[in-house]
């Protein structure tokens, strides 16, 4: 039923390679299928002004795709600006990542986590925030390591993933071909210990029923559980 | 409890004034509580070059906030451009209202929303579905009663309730002294026959169960039903 | 002779509502005909660089138009930027309202007056002047009850009109569609006490002599001596 | 008095040397004392689209100030936008050139000015009128020459000049540094026959009679029939 | 002598990777030492507006940074805006790749060439027309393969390299630490037949002599012959 | 053979007038030809934050085109923004012109030349690196005179010139119309002792030998003789 054959409630594979830039001080390339994901983390000793002598860190993101990351050509958005979308990507990144980040832990410093689309193929947002706590993380423990931070700000990974109604199915993990047909479609974000931080459903000429939500969110529960175990690989 | 002395399940009161500009197709002033949102609807009929030729119909939306909505005032969005909040909150109303649209009925024209937060106390964006849809409806009744559209595009409302976990405690209609406390809130937009259109749910340094999120869905259940009822009142 | 059947030196309806936002220090709804513009004033104890420790206040003004405030949907200037024009009109409320401060009596503070129109019929940056004094005196008379000024620096009243040249007469107050057709028409602000302040009179495509001249500052100061009774009334 | 030494009624000397570029269809040189502009007209065969196939010519003008055409050096328009002033005056300058031109003898063509100021001393807006009406007196002979035009459009010249209340006392053409002292001041736009095209005085910190204001038309009387001297010599 | 123990005339090791991503109709990426450039060509059938109907095909380019690609984080492009310095070097690679280009050949389509550094080690630009002609040229066989375009119009390969002088002597391809170091630098475009397309020599703070460029132009010799002998590898 | 009548190795006449502006601290309106640019230099006591403290002085340059400037008017920069063209061009003038300058016996200040081309003809950035020396000169020798410097920083004058192949030959000080048709141009910026500075050679649709560029070479030595001796006579 799926274009891809794939059972309704089976990812795409996951692959996340660690340290694959010199100059950043955490890095990690994740594949979710075709959907390809540069994520760096760059420590920053200084915060936001806004934050000054709170004694508490900052996470903050960043988003982008290259102009040929899609099937059609974009046009560059430094050539443009950051579209609303992207804009909105972002914050949701931020957001998801600092709610697994002990902000007293951490210190008063500032990691900018960049995630930047090399190839897309749907998910490139849950494959941010996937990629971008393991970028995350690897910073953290660089930081750990000198003794900059002495207990562990990150105990509990922050995983996304995409769940939609397609061809009047839910499905897990949705790939481009679904994700431009789909009526309904979700990302969530979870904390490995099954605690949600974000859901962010929408129809699009469609509507849905609490039945439906449950059954995506048992979806999005399997997802999870299958990338925090590939985090926890990738980082240990 | 609440620090206006609500009910864990009480609305503010709600107000719907209709026709208020007289150039707009349909307008309202869309007051809960202390939340006071201009809602216009203008009708145009070309509609953007991709849709072109497709005989459906579009609606999209935009919104504002007058610089002195606020309590401190904010730096006008037409002197540094529109921050990516306000086009997050934007595209939200307009695919919010879209899913309530048969566009086929509408037929090939545009009816573009305008949402300007006159004063601000928490809640803008649900403020603005709820009376964007109140204006949308007007515009509608005047395009059936000089018969450009013969049925009605629009049978079941659209409307929207934010709700949250503040003081540990799930909500309904946050005003802006909880919103800005709690650590979990989200926004419902839901049909008056009981289907989900959207969710947008976050947490900012804290988590939440599903469990928790289904004591809110109840609450936003609730609080739509009384916003459809003010927007049948109004619209009747 | 006149569109809407007025006398050549008649009026259109004034009305000036104060106190219509919580969060200004001072605030009103002036509608000069079906002209409305929201006036709100924002005090700020900083100053502009330029003026720091110069024991000086200073007075600025911000204006802007709702995309349906006028009879076609005009673009938002957040998406595009502010225009020449809203440029303009902006400086020159600014200036009138200043030339009507003591700044040594105001002390080294600064007020914004935003000027928002809510609905356009003609006269939009006249009515911003007249209810953008209002908003100011109820922000200077909290600073007064609270002791932070002690001499009011307010003590003549500024106010503006406009008058142009329809169908070969001189006319007072344009609405709209005289505004559209006159080939003369000027803004005429003044004092209460009958003094000039800022002359704007501009011909498209046309000229116009100097007894014409006279003929509209006459209009002109009738027109000021009923705003800056409106002004009185809602002030005391 | 005056700084300069002139008296209340003198003007600065006058310099206007004609076809100063090889690229341009009619330019200038305008000298009023220190102050210099160079002008020059552009011809196009097409106008804009909103006044495609109305048969009616259409003239606009640009302007603009080289770095450190002042005393002190301003940043680069290039780099940062053009400024509200900036739009202010070029809309001035188009529309007061405009008031002289016979648009249906003119043709379906624009005419555009460039009026740059290559150094400042007070009256470069005046400058720029003055100067824009001999270039493009200088396009259109040359438009009447070619036979494109037959009735010449440009019957009455069109020229500007400042006045103000400096030190108490009116005088006229205000260098630099009596407009940075003077409280009031106005630039008057008029015709070589005397009309009135133009008026546009402010007051700053100050206000005025309508007793000062009718000594200030006398005085730009006088000046503009020196100008239209001026502007009469180099284009016969 | 140098940093990285090479000797004067040894390039970095070079590694083209082909067919990096799925979506584009050309692309490698390009390693020269730890300068790593993703390069994709995309087909366009049509032509920029001032080319339509010459029956010849264009070739552009466009360059980006990742924002952690350099050893301090920059600020990301999209959100700032293209620096000057990214527009010179988008405009350099798309003029060298063209003086390669039969364009009558390529017939009327547009060939667009993105260049998007991962990790920067010096030498960027170099890289990326290196890299972009060999993206270039799997875009062009692909059009061969289907018949589109009959006769190669990319018969003579091009390719850049840096050279500059470092601690007093002339070195080839300098990596970041020679280049923020080095007083003359230059970039080289070459032909594989070697012509010279494209000569860029700067001096900061520091000149040089006829000789010394005789010299520098032996050593880009000599480093354009290996950079063609790696693309031919890579794309035959 | 060449358009003008010149010898292939004969420049376009030069003049260099000096002080041609009231307000800056040098200034000189040179004359390559039809090709005008007005040269200014404006000291500031303040150098950029980055060389805060250094005990260097900057020295930096901006350039424009008026937009009648050329055959056909040029959209204002000040309206769209600069284009890449000029940002390279201004660089390359701040280049070239800091090669040439002793930066210890500056001291810390900064020099800022503005280069606006009042007419052109080809060669305008060249005959901004040439004038823009004169401006620079001059505004150091009033250093000089007053003491804040002591010994001259300008030792060597800096002067470009450009050289191209038309029509199969290699000429000396293209013009527009020889620019315009030239396959291969260059621009070539050396000292008054023979050093070379920068070299920006391209070849659009077209490539060139090492011994073409030899001959390029030995025009442009003779070229900037010329020119060195018109600074010379124009600021002793």
């Amino acid at each position: 039923m799926r274009p891809s054959g794939r059972n309704v409630d089976q990812m795409r594979s996951i692959s996340i390679e660690t340290n694959v830039t010199k100059h950043a001080e955490g890095s990690c390339l994740i594949k979710c299928g075709d959907t390809h994901v540069l994520c760096t983390a760059t420590i920053d000793e200084r915060v936001p002004p806004f934050m000054k002598n709170s004694g508490l860190g900052w996470v903050t993101a960043e988003y982008g795709m290259l102009p040929r990351a899609t099937n059609t050509r974009m046009q560059r958005e430094a050539k443009k600006g950051q579209s609303g979308r992207t804009q909105e990507i972002q914050r949701l990144i931020g957001r998801s990542l600092r709610a697994g980040v002990d902000r007293v832990a951490l210190g008063e410093r500032q990691i900018t986590i960049d995630c930047d689309v090399i190839q897309a193929d749907g998910g490139t947002r849950c494959a941010s925030i996937t990629g971008g706590w393991v970028a995350l993380k690897l910073a953290v423990n660089k930081l750990m390591k000198i003794g900059d931070v002495i207990s562990d700000p990150l105990t509990d990974p922050v995983a996304a993933i995409s769940c939609g109604i397609y061809a009047g199915q839910e499905v897990l993990d949705l790939d481009y071909p679904e994700d431009s047909e789909a009526g309904v479609d979700g990302n969530f974000v979870m904390t490995g210990s099954g605690k949600l931080i974000e859901i962010q459903m929408s129809a699009e000429g469609s509507v849905f029923s609490r039945q439906q939500l449950n059954g995506l969110l048992d979806l999005a529960q399997k997802g999870v559980d299958e990338l925090v175990a590939a985090q926890k690989a990738a980082t240990s």
